[in-house]
């Protein structure tokens, strides 16, 4: 964090004339975006982490509306539509493997390569006229530091993978602990928004993590002006917007009471916050540094459907000796994970209980709650943007002019209402 | 209860004949009943008891599919739409207040003032452009005899509230002492109907009420002809009817067996039940007296959406002196309230095992149970009335000419699906 | 099980051809088949035990979306829609009777003669003018073997039952002892083709059934050519299909690893099964033997709504004389019905642990994994059958011929989202 000089108010006026004019405008300037509840397509995806699936075993995953069955096997997975294109059990279900690189559907023997796609046998029916004729869809799959990527879409052969993934996430000596996977009730989007917008430090006020590391924690930051937010140049990497937050808000009154986040002391003048913090197509975020000096802090808002996402996260740091990445990874898991997110079982406070909730869980909740209202209140064409969200729009119009393309049910059979794990199974409206 | 001489043939035949040509037409007299599913427009609803809500606390509520926020200041209680503009969240998803006059929004720091809705300040961005130009919807709220009520609707001013309060809840020195308030699980206007509608008695017969009176209970009771209801003028007080149950079925037959409720001997001849009954516009019951004399009792069946309403239970009395209020309040809850309606956690009896279920219990039950066929299966055009049902359709008609409007999704952003506890939050089909 | 000589390579290709072909063009040789998700109209469909229901017994069930409360007098099985014509409320939500021949509505106290279906009495209003003018919908009941059997239908007289019922359940001295009825989560169209596809004995090869049996079972078996295949003649019986599953698959190979079922000697050549299966209009199975030698094995896959359906167990056997019966019930309840369906509460082992999974209940685990697909996901039009399944493409073409007609919401007013016992009621989405 560096000191930085506050916002000149001419810049502050400049700015908030900006966001509430594109605001107003702006059903013409992001309609793509507002089309894209299920996910952009032809982007590379975070799925899980490589250590979820261990040398030849299989797991389904539902990625923006669609079924993958996934295999790791050489030490490298390997995915298919989860759906047998016999009867249309899923794979995933009841995972067959009578070799290294097959994957038998329970219900009638029906076996594929997992790396062509390719109907090898049928069990039931040895030689069948189907083999050679049937080829179950392959998606592209890559594992990069830890964490596996699927293609959605139909490009062939796919973009570069480094056109989406965070940039310093490609570091060299990157080290990349995992810390959470987590099936979160909220579009894709409002994470994503939220995830980027640290306006909202002040619903974090009083989070264990900012008493934990005892620093003063300003209600909200968000950058100045548009010289700190630039643009990235998609070329050779992803598209994707930085913005550097320099206002920081340190307190704040109503009605005569002073309100500010811990460790703030009123009478004190406290460095500024200038963290820096991108968000990067198609759905990945970055913070250097978060949360503690030093470490990377990434997430991943990938559409499971239009009401649920995947939310990733993971922490990263340069480490240019095993002996340093062994450090990293225990600090990690002992210290640094449980500030940001408690699996449920850890969890049995209230809301807002900040001793006890982590960060990023405290988000999770939050975008549950911003959820209906925009799903299905309509409240995209609704909301009432403020200066901070000036940001939010340039990632609107950004995603709207560079997405490859939007993810449709009818480019995929709807899959709504099927989870992976066969559990709360509801025929017509999706995994609770 | 008073005597009352038996209705005559003649008088029978006529409102039979009547009710039956009335069903038969009964889709082209009262339409816009039919249509309100959602709840009356431009009326005062019941929502909660004042009890219910302490100085500066703060309860969300969903009403004719609205959802409203209350807070209560200097003992008088003030109501905003429970979106906050910016991103939509529920202010009463985990209330912030820093003032005795504000609200605060938990996720970006959004400050109204209640009493006004006006945005007085952004805590993430102090002295925002957005002051002076947003403007929280406003509620009207009264509090009368420990009953919230809240105007639903866009007329400005509101109409006087004492036009949708039944007039005895409005008498001089009525103690009101609170009975239940519940989220049940059917339409409010089976709610309503099956409230006034005392012909059911039947299905009361073996409650815990009659056999602790001790009194003989008729089958059925029902007003004997025309005169019996009253409709009542509008002008100064409320729309309602007030019907006088004058017939009292005392016994049937079936197939030689006879059937009496409690405490009837078939060789006496019992006084009729001659109870005062009203149903007033929008949506609420007084009974005169009931469950024991010098009672009144009150319901009110305030839609929540389409599939739910707030069935809250009150009983009153005339108390002269302070003395007079405090035996009463006693006797209400020690004696009375547990004879008409039981929390759920008292009551994992099976249901008709009337000693242990709560008189107005067993109707929450049986709305429930009419619920689907008429929500769901047209049974609003299906159903075939008989001659107590008379009542029914006065009522239908009188509200079908006397509504100041009827409430749609279109009048307000869709909100099925959301609840005020945050519980059973499902992103299509609302509360369960 | 007979020992058959091998189906020739010629007989193979023949068939293999001919299923490939039709499943090609099955878009326009079966359409009514795939419209009928709610069930065929006017058929006779099995719905439960009759040792389920007593004398004087009252039970509501939902077949083909119609609810139908039945009852039991002087041994013989009445049925009435179970929705009084009053205010819609189901009879057996509270069942009451006060005679043999009648059913009282427990709301208003409608009584109906369950025979007739009239309205003989309102015991709230006795003597009301609806007597003889209100006439609840019957339904046609039959009992046979002690399976209860209802007509869905308009026909009147509705057409003989013997010919919508598996012949050997009509054989003379047949015993049928109930296995099981379960509430089942899938179309009854997916259950009606698993259960009469021995191709999916893969999935089986696990079973208790089969180890504690000690036979050798095959991956598969079906019919080897259209001669094992015999379209049976509806006028004096059902329209059905009979198949003999000759061609027996003993093993496979999938990358050098040999997969064969249990009690399999690869150095052996094992005698073929061939049993005899038959599958019959509407939705009822007959096996010849199964599970055992002289055990006929009967299933049906009743229509409750498009989501789910009633399956069914029974079997049966040739019995002399009253001690041969009173053996084979004993056997049955002791050693044949565990082998084939666990009730829930005995069953908490993951799915595939063959020795303690039914083998009907993973059959039902299998079904309930392919309903989501074809009834959302339009996998009717997407799947790719292989030889095997020429015996569904027979069964769905004669249904489309021979069906008397297609269950429609429309035929009857929409029941989904009730449940007969109340429990799981959804408002909208119907039992779960």
């Amino acid at each position: 964090m560096k000191k930085n000089g506050p916002a000149t108010e001419s810049m502050r006026d400049d700015l908030e004339e900006e966001t509430l004019a594109e605001a107003r405008e702006h059903t013409t300037s992001y309609e793509p975006y507002l089309e894209a509840s299920l996910g952009l397509r032809n982007h590379w995806y975070a799925s899980f982490f490589g250590e979820e699936l261990s040398e030849g075993e299989v797991r389904g995953e539902m990625i923006c509306g669609e079924r993958i069955v996934f295999k790791r096997l050489d030490n490298q997975v390997f995915a298919l539509e989860d759906r047998c294109p016999h009867r249309g059990s899923a794979f995933s279900a009841r995972p067959e493997c009578y070799s290294k690189n097959t994957l038998t559907c329970w219900l009638h023997g029906f076996t594929f390569d997992v790396r062509s796609g390719k109907l090898v046998e049928v069990l039931t029916e040895p030689g069948s006229k189907l083999i050679g004729k049937l080829q179950q869809k392959t998606y592209p799959v890559q594992e990069i530091n830890g964490v596996v990527f699927v293609f959605i879409g139909d490009m062939d052969p796919p973009p570069a993978i480094e056109q989406d993934i965070q940039p310093k996430f490609l570091q060299s000596n990157l080290v990349v602990q995992s810390v959470a996977r987590n099936k979160s009730r909220a579009n894709w989007r409002l994470a994503a928004e939220n995830g980027y917008d640290a306006a909202h430090l002040y619903a974090h006020r009083n989070a264990g993590l900012f008493k934990q590391i005892d620093i003063p924690v300003p209600l909200s930051t968000f950058p100045s002006n548009k010289g700190k937010v630039t643009e990235l140049n998609g070329d050779n990497g992803p598209w994707g917007i930085v913005k550097f937050d320099d206002i920081n808000i340190w307190h704040a009154e109503v009605d005569g009471t002073y309100i500010t986040a811990p460790n703030v002391d009123p009478h004190l003048e406290h460095d500024n916050w200038d963290i820096e913090v991108g968000l990067f197509m198609p759905c990945g975020l970055e913070v250097d540094y978060f949360p503690a000096p030093g470490v990377l802090h990434f997430e991943w808002y990938t559409p499971i459907d239009e009401d649920h996402h995947l939310y990733i996260i993971a922490h990263g740091a340069i480490c240019d000796t095993p002996e340093s990445e062994v450090i990293f990874r225990s600090r990690c898991k002992k210290e640094l994970a449980p500030l940001v997110w408690r699996s449920e079982g850890d969890n049995n406070v209230p809301v807002g209980d900040g001793d006890t909730w982590g960060f990023n869980n405290f988000d999770d909740w939050g975008r549950e709650q911003m959820h209906h209202v925009y799903q299905y209140e309509n409240f995209w064409r609704r909301e009432r943007l403020f200066r901070p969200d000036y940001i939010v729009l340039r990632w609107r119009n950004l995603v709207s002019q560079r997405l490859r393309g939007i993810q449709k049910w009818g480019t995929w059979a709807p899959t709504r209402g099927w989870s992976p794990d066969g559990k709360n199974y509801d025929p017509k409206f999706g995994p609770k």
